[in-house]
């Protein structure tokens, strides 16, 4: 029985060293399916893109999707036209090894920008590669794709769907790094599904749970040159073919958003240095886009998170990184609360200090802000800030 | 002789300790005309605004101006309607004490949001402050609107023009903390002129110099609920009226907006925390929206200034920042220097790791980015990130 990206059937994995990572790390990871996968992607709106994000974004949607080979450690991102040829060269490659067309493969990459794709170390690892494929390798392809994350992120859903042959799951592994401001740390992350799904139900479900997860623990679209969500679903389950608009979309599409928005939250809560998670729920926003704006601004300001990281309740901060965005609120009835305690109302709200303090010592904030304009609603997910991350980010 | 803000004639100050920061530490700062000034002003786009930046919006322009007074330690901002009616309170009191209506009196505030505004340690330290009030106070006064700020910025220039009195001037103080993105980092500016100014011209010259300025070390309009600039123009050197559109007023436009730079950099470069003062220099940009926008990511990048306190010669971290914008570029035509070195020019060109290392230790540090995409420039100011900077600002 497989997990992560294996939980449905007929997906192996595997993940290996290839020599990329100085410290001998696991930086190259495959993901493989017994059979032609419908397949769909979103990918960074950053305008310097990685030779293998474009080499997957080319080839997507299709039809006919065997492969994800993913490596860690180089972004293969600003590295010239040279590494784009070695990138083609890469992915027809991969498919001779597994008598497939350069078509069946999709890539990605992490890791530093501006070094030339290491094709050599790549090619060699392959055989290795191909021989590890199992369902038990989901573990160290997910370790494979990893770079400054501490853990890795692994997950899995049932939809409550039923096929001819079994129920239908969705299953999935990621990496980020949740950097103060996520734009510019890079985010995979791979799915995958058993379902019987046409091409349409599935890019309309991937973007609607993109949106509502990974997309919020962004800020104003700022993305790094490699983020990669791609969905793979092989149909081995035999149910009915899922198509939008209908009950059985909405069943996958709900599982495969949770499934999402878990992998997001473990993005985010795993920045760097981060000792804090923190979730930050708008309500009372005149659009869904005001809500969005505000919950993103508010998990993304330097100064809210270093507040938190000391443990400090500095509402005011939460109030300038609102304000200073053009999202509507009614000053005088806008409502903040902190881990459930309401600190202003229109006016600041009387509270107690200790109670509060103890509070936001804990591991997860919660911050609920009422605008106090409307009905819509959204959440962004972050960390706070801490001299680790600098640290970190400081070092070559 | 004065400085600063008492550089031009007619112009005295002081700064006191009213009791608002624990420590005993100035806190009350007046700026006084002899005669009535010609005045204008620049404020904030947060939709969360100080109080006493409301004050001093309603009543510019003028033409009867007489003082600035600011405090320190308290932001005056989010504490309540109450707090309002202290703030007019503090306007009527001040000019009751000067014999003059409240509408001559503009205030500023600058420290922690949400806190009522101290109206009786303020009333209290007014006679001193009055007492005080010399040529010579210009320097207390520019101490005493400092926040974390590590040195007093005071400054002032000649504008080669010529009165019937005196040669025109201006002269200057301001206080920031050029936090990581100093958008939520207060912002006072304070600046004094013997010159006879015609109002529009005033402010249109104030506009120009700020945009130039105070706005290329703040991102994206994100503001804080106090930024405040101020102008006065008192008349004492006898010089013809300065109109728009004329020579006398680009001497004095491009006078202010100099003075302007040499207190925005100032600023910048002593954000918290800061080891490095970082300049962005955009060329070759589509329009000057472009170079301004691609100036401003850049040197607001977490990831930049991290690399550069690191002295790491990132230039991917670059590409990716002003990438991530909606910015025109030409990814095949752009290039990077870093310190004067050449990194990247469509894909990255070698370069002694050795020597831009040894640059890039120093305190002073240049981004070259050419966008490939037409003549416009801009030129944006910053610092580095480091640890410092978040132990700052964790703590309450």
């Amino acid at each position: 029985m497989g997990a992560g990206v294996t939980y449905p059937e007929g997906f192996l994995a595997a993940g290996v060293s290839c020599g990329i990572k100085p410290d001998g790390q696991k930086d190259l990871a495959l993901v493989f399916s017994v059979k032609d996968c419908v397949a769909s992607g979103c990918f960074t709106t950053n305008q310097f893109k990685a030779h293998s994000l474009v080499w997957s974004q080319k080839h997507l949607p299709s039809a006919s999707v065997r492969i994800i080979l993913a490596n860690s450690g180089n972004a293969n991102a600003c590295n010239g036209p040279s590494s784009r040829e070695l990138t083609v060269h890469l992915a027809e490659k991969t498919g001779q090894l597994f008598d497939l067309p350069a078509s069946s493969v999709l890539l990605a990459s992490t890791g530093i920008i501006g070094r030339p794709l290491p094709l050599e170390k790549l090619l060699a690892a392959l055989p290795e590669l191909k021989q590890n494929l199992s369902r038990d390798g989901h573990l160290s392809a997910a370790r494979a794709i990893m770079t400054t994350d501490t853990h890795p992120k692994e997950a899995q859903r049932e939809t409550g769907l039923t096929g001819r042959r079994k129920s239908v799951v969705i299953g999935g592994m990621a990496k980020g790094a949740g950097m103060i401001k996520p734009h510019l740390a890079t985010m995979l992350c791979f799915l995958t599904t058993d379902a019987v799904i046409e091409e349409k139900a599935l890019s309309l479900a991937l973007q609607e749970a993109v949106d509502d997860s990974f997309n919020m623990i962004t800020v104003d679209n700022d993305q790094s040159t490699n983020d990669t969500v791609l969905l793979l679903a092989n149909g081995l389950a035999g149910n009915q073919t899922i198509h939008p608009e209908t009950e059985a979309y909405q069943a996958f599409a709900r599982s495969l958003k949770e499934l999402c928005q878990e992998l997001a939250r473990a993005i985010a809560f795993d920045g760097e240095g981060a000792s804090k998670s923190v979730e930050v729920r708008i309500t009372g926003a005149f659009s869904r886009q005001d809500a969005r704006k505000a919950a993103r601004q508010i998990a993304g300001s330097n100064l809210v998170k270093t507040a938190l990281a000391g443990g400090w309740p500095n509402w005011g901060r939460i109030l300038a990184a609102v304000g200073s965005t053009n999202v509507r609120l009614d000053p005088l009835k806008i409502r903040v609360k902190l881990c459930g305690i309401e600190v202003y109302h229109g006016q600041p709200v009387p509270f107690s200090d200790q109670e509060i303090k103890r509070r936001l010592a804990g591991k997860e904030i919660q911050i609920d802000l009422d605008l106090g304009r409307g009905q819509h609603q959204a959440t962004a997910w972050g960390c706070d800030l801490t001299e680790e991350y600098v640290k970190i980010n400081r070092e070559e």
